[in-house]
């Protein structure tokens, strides 16, 4: 294990889309675009703004284009759209996002339950809004549901994250992020998966999308940048959720992987302060607690008083 | 990272002692034998089942003669006793442990907070155990916290674990604990630690006990791995606390550590199906929610039927 030669950790937070559009209370408008803002001033390299999925599916995003429009734009951030098909990629083209994600998921069942689409339907319809996005200069992100373990089909073998990665690059995708998204992965399948990818793929700069369901997420986190993976997802506040595990938690927290990377001394850009100040906003605007260990125990720097006397053992 | 060559991951539950001492409610004393006797035959190699520190200290052990003499020892488990002076030591003898736990700051605030005495009157009192341990062919295991992070003095210089693992040596302790008391630790810190202390005694067997307050448990255990530490202490149900950060997790779950172990192809020797069992009932036992990841969200191999029809998105 060795992390001296890594300049710099990515981190995107995805908690205005992920995380939001798992909220039942409808968060207003203005409340997204001040949370939106206030990530651009936090150091994080990019924000997963909203979706243009169709306002049926997902009432939360419903308002998109306000969104996009009205956010304080920072020079240093970019900021994407999730696009699902090709209806989404003309509603996306006015936003002007710096980038549209793709989300597609590797397994057959799962691939059915999100789109109704079988694996092979769906590429085709991604490839229509890869076009969509040429033809307007807008860079676009390949994303893997389910590549590491699905709910449905539950472990997922390589060749099927393999299959899905081929048809991104002979789109001309050189961005795919890889999705833990029920949260089941393990360090060593991270690592495992993550180092052949970048091996067939040397040119193509992967990410990873990491649930902390069963809270192996800054685990698998670690085995990825020992894999060499240098961009992460994660939601202020730990939003989001799983609808196949009550109860469990969502995305990793952002605060949580910030303060990790900070102690390790990889360097991020990250102010994690600010993203404190903004949790503590989350939790008040979602009115319910956060799944973020930091935001509940504070940061590992945080020194207490020394009691004067004897107080009880906490070995 | 490569794990191919470990053949054991020896785990010890602490919950009995250190999860519980935490609890405010009495546990009686009959669900405590009840507890330690199912964890005994869950598999793991150890259980640290209770204390002889002074009742009025930590009125939950008061009962640790009848625990001790009412258990139903399994020859494949090692039953463990924390000694914290050379008054504990005497008491400790008739209770046959397998072995005797010694818990010592290597802080000075700490120290001085948790057994009124310093770093090297503590050392002293601690030479006194291991004597009286000697005598009754007790093995003892060392015990450093605080060795990763001090709730009073914050980071803590390898030359204070140092000074306090040599100390152990010199009085022939060949099994050392290093603790992140306030789980406060970090994976580059885990993993230098741990290097280090192999390379300065390879002569010892060391092992970890992360408390899980930053979410950075699982994360630590990794980089434990990696460095060579084969045991690990766990607390069923992620039982005990931290009481510098109200509101914060104990220590990493039995349950997770196992489950994260199994996905990973490293054998433990624990059954998973039986420590969500013992969990369950240490929910009703305690009557508060379990900080343990698996407990609430199951086991990352738990799959879940298709829907019929198309759902929302959960990337």
């Amino acid at each position: 294990m060795s992390w001296q030669h890594i300049d710099l950790i990515k981190v995107k937070d995805v908690g205005p889309r992920d995380g939001l559009q798992m909220e039942k209370a409808f968060i207003p408008t203005e409340e997204k675009i001040k949370l939106i803002n206030a990530l651009s001033k936090s150091g994080v390299s990019a924000i997963q703004v909203t979706s243009v999925v169709h306002p049926k599916a997902v009432p939360q995003l419903v308002d998109a284009e306000i969104v996009m429009k009205n956010i304080e734009r920072q020079s240093n951030v970019k900021y994407s759209v999730l696009v699902p098909n090709e209806r989404g990629a003309e509603r996306a083209v006015p936003m002007q996002a710096d980038e549209w994600e793709l989300m597609h998921s590797v397994t057959e069942a799962h691939c059915r339950a999100n789109s109704n689409k079988s694996v092979d339907e769906s590429l085709k319809e991604h490839e229509k809004v890869v076009k969509i996005a040429r033809q307007n200069n807008i860079t676009v992100q390949g994303g893997m549901a389910t590549a590491l373990g699905c709910p449905f089909e539950g472990r997922v073998s390589f060749e099927r994250v393999l299959y899905t990665a081929e048809a991104y690059y002979s789109m001309g995708i050189r961005h795919i992020g890889v999705a833990d998204t029920i949260g089941c992965a393990d360090p060593k399948l991270v690592y495992t998966t993550m180092k052949q990818l970048i091996d067939k793929f040397p040119d193509v700069e992967f990410s990873l999308h990491l649930h902390n369901t069963r809270g192996m997420a800054l685990a698998n986190i670690l085995a990825g940048i020992n894999a060499g993976v240098f961009n992460y997802d994660a939601s202020i506040g730990g939003l989001g959720g799983c609808p196949y595990a009550p109860g469990a938690t969502g995305n990793i927290a952002t605060e949580d992987l910030v303060h990790m990377l900070d102690l390790m001394d990889l360097h991020s850009g990250v102010n994690l302060n600010e993203l404190l100040s903004i949790s503590k906003d989350v939790e008040r605007l979602v009115g319910h607690e956060l799944e973020s260990a930091i935001h509940r125990a504070g940061p590992s720097y945080q020194l207490h008083a020394a009691p004067d006397a004897q107080v009880k053992l906490d070995h």
